[in-house]
């Protein structure tokens, strides 16, 4: 199924799973905003210790909670979209454009640096 | 242009965007887990004095900041994704029918609990 | 006890916590910023689908957990600044007066907005 | 001054700087935890394209700047627990005593591992 219909649909499931919950009530933009926030920390949290390296070649149960993680920031930024009619890929298409502005390859190639300190 | 080419097309996009300016070596996991978490902190501070009801109604300027501080959280998720070689569609589907098992209806309807205190 | 002691004491116990656990070598400024944040979004997860009123009114269980995760907040922050020199009393104070600077009590009154935007 | 006088110090003006301006409305402890959450993020974006060892060796401007990114987790830290009627410092002590019973030194020593998977 193309990918349009598979987010779109994830987001309709995900409006569906709340009103059948009667969670609409929680779910306002400031809320999802810190849900998404503490899912952001719960995805952190098992690459804090490791090495660069380590965090590359994951062992299959942290990998496999963080494919979790990974998908609770996703359902929540879905959700948290949804609310505010936030076009999420095509906003994120428009901010790779604005970064691609921001970051001309021949000013910052090899330098981890931010556009307002180039 | 269905989204699964749309999203596939925008982390192929970001892989290129990367790679032209040499910013493999930066983007661990580790590392990307990091920017996400940061731009987590950047999509909370635009809600954080709002009264619930006025983050569902945001004037058009913080509508906008939000617009692009949750394309910045897509932006690292995918990347992030790819670098694990995670399917982050695929995980989000898994979590929500997960989710679905933890929280079923009739036991949480119109309340807000986490699964392990139901 | 005075709390410099008291503070100051905290830190040098976390000093040997590490040391006798052999976890400097996971404790550079990098991880321990990482696990700040995991931290605070900890801290951030009780809140999170409660009412700005019912945040104020917090259940005991709820405000033991919220303590917790303050203090897990505190002793990163005191670990971070050990390893990288920063008296974090002082900086505090001197954020204190930064911020009274930025904020002027006639332009601010009743307002939240960023020093950027008055 | 003994440091539980300027914590305790710095917390009654943080007080009187929020009274000041009228900022109590907004300072219930959702809003609280969730700027603290935001700052916890721009404390991380320092660091999130560092080496491990890099972070251990700023540059001044990023030392400065973590300095006060810290101090910001500090204040909103300390107006939560004032809010909230929590001992920051003896929370701190509780919990490094926790932590000494759940990480004993001869299963931990070398070994970042959570309690919940000793």
């Amino acid at each position: 199924m193309p990918d349009i219909d598979r987010l779109g649909r994830l987001q309709a499931q995900l409006r569906d799973f709340a009103a059948q919950r009667d969670w609409d009530q929680f779910h306002t933009p400031k809320n999802l905003a810190m849900a998404l926030a503490a899912e952001a920390g719960e995805l952190v949290e098992p690459f804090q210790w490791l090495t660069p390296e380590q965090s590359a070649r994951l062992p299959e149960c942290t990998w496999a909670e963080v494919e979790l993680e990974a998908a609770d920031v996703l359902l929540y930024l879905l959700r948290l979209c949804d609310k505010l009619g936030i076009d999420l890929v095509a906003a994120g298409e428009k901010k790779l454009k604005l970064n691609a502005q921001r970051y001309p390859i021949d000013r910052v190639r090899g330098k981890a640096l931010k556009h307002d300190r180039l």
